[in-house]
């Protein structure tokens, strides 16, 4: 049980993550911080926070349990100011969608000053942002992944993941550059792959867009993302995407390469060998 | 009111082009030619078709309207001996996902016997196939694009479009080496681009699979569509493709180029004109 959680940054994750300790009665309290008295009064209206505040030093005053869910690079950049803040025996956790350099900026400051930080990145998202379509069941049947270093409390780390499954997520572990590389290849490249999708069919001829059916629209879905939190996800994590948009050109240049030689044997064998693949993931 | 339609081919879209002719009454007698009894024996017994046979010269016996149904080889290699056994003054048309060949080798057989064929695409369908996934309605809200050339019959483009029509699509027309342009673009690149990813992250480690969420999933759910019709699409459309393709590297290298340079303005600049065009398409 929480006493007090700071929920600091209130939009899709941040304001499910409220709606649902709320629902499921984890905290005594909660409080979100935001930058904008305005857009966080909806969410005292509706009772999913107790209290809401632009003064992180208030709103971080006496919580035990702090959730940072600003987009990543605001993140990154508040991280003093939050370990100035906190309480001290705060337990201090994100949904950051990249984690290598948000964990080793929260180890240099725990050099400084004692605080527990857990790494999480909740696998659940909208292409929608904003309180508005936060929902208390957001992380039911979700993947949480948590990023521990050598260096992190195994009593927090305890804490952290006994809290997403809370919310109905399944926790999973990565390191926290294995974490990056592996939501390079299956989040951050499909992403960067659907803008490219759309933004080369317009440059052809923005008119084949009246004919796209299911099939571009299933493709190319995530392509309407916020274009703040995926500037900052795609620098953050420029390196692992790197790597994985090189091995996706080189499946490419092996598929287009069987396409343009015209051998229907080896084409057939490629695409039922990755149609197995992804009939897997369901 | 076509008096007996003959569709050649039931899976997926012949199987619903009987089905919707069937549930709106638009022919007398429907009748299926396959090649084998077994799969053609579930659409005599729920009433869709009246009359199954493997043998083409039975089927088209008669038959006033043909929609061809088989993959788009086949389909091909099939044309000349429709030609052969279709009924004097039949109007035909197909279902492919490409349309160039198969106009081009109809009017080829036109110049011997003066049949009647338009070219249609509906846009709909599914990665599943097969007669059991078939359905009356699948037509409803589709568009269907009819590619007829300079030398097409008016009466027969305007037969073929009222019967499309009467199943609840949406018709437009396009020129067949045009319309196959469109299709590379919005149907064929998307399907390459998502066979390719989900390659690229079983290559780079299997293991990755495990993390794929929604975004992962929506983006690469039409690679478990059917190897049989997309090494026949794939072959077909390559040339539209190679295009096509070309346009999506220089998309996905300039949006790498923005990231790799760092340049978080440009970047949302970017984002920000897609995530619009891509809302566009709802």
């Amino acid at each position: 049980m929480i006493d007090r959680l700071a929920v600091v940054g209130l939009g899709l994750l941040g304001g499910s993550v409220a709606k649902a300790a709320r629902a499921r009665g984890l905290a005594r309290q909660i409080v979100a911080v935001g930058r904008n008295l305005a857009t966080l009064e909806p969410a005292r209206r509706d009772g999913a926070v107790d209290e809401v505040t632009t003064d992180l030093g208030r709103g971080l005053a006496g919580a035990d349990f702090c959730v940072l869910a600003t987009p990543v690079a605001t993140l990154e950049a508040l991280l003093p100011a939050v370990w100035q803040a906190a309480a001290d025996g705060a337990i201090l956790t994100d949904v950051g969608s990249t984690k290598a350099r948000i964990v080793a900026g929260a180890e240099r400051l725990a050099r400084l000053r004692p605080l527990r930080f857990i790494g999480s990145h909740p696998m659940a998202g909208s292409e929608r942002s904003g309180y508005g379509v936060a929902r208390a069941d957001l992380f039911e049947g979700a993947r949480v992944i948590l990023t521990p270093s050598e260096r992190s409390d195994a009593a927090a780390l305890e804490r952290v993941g006994a809290f997403w499954q809370a919310v109905g997520a399944r926790v999973v572990q990565l390191d926290p550059v294995g974490h990056d590389r592996a939501v390079a290849a299956v989040s951050h490249l499909p992403h960067l792959v659907a803008d490219a999708l759309v933004d080369a069919v317009v440059r052809m001829e923005p008119g084949f867009l009246d004919l796209a059916a299911r099939g571009f629209k299933d493709t190319t879905r995530i392509a309407a993302g916020s274009p703040t939190v995926w500037r900052e996800i795609f620098l953050d994590n420029r390196q692992a995407l790197g790597e994985a948009l090189a091995a996706f050109r080189k499946s490419l240049d092996h598929l287009e390469g069987i396409v343009a030689a015209g051998d229907g044997e080896a084409l057939e064998q490629e695409l039922e060998r990755i149609k197995q693949v992804r009939e897997r993931l369901g």
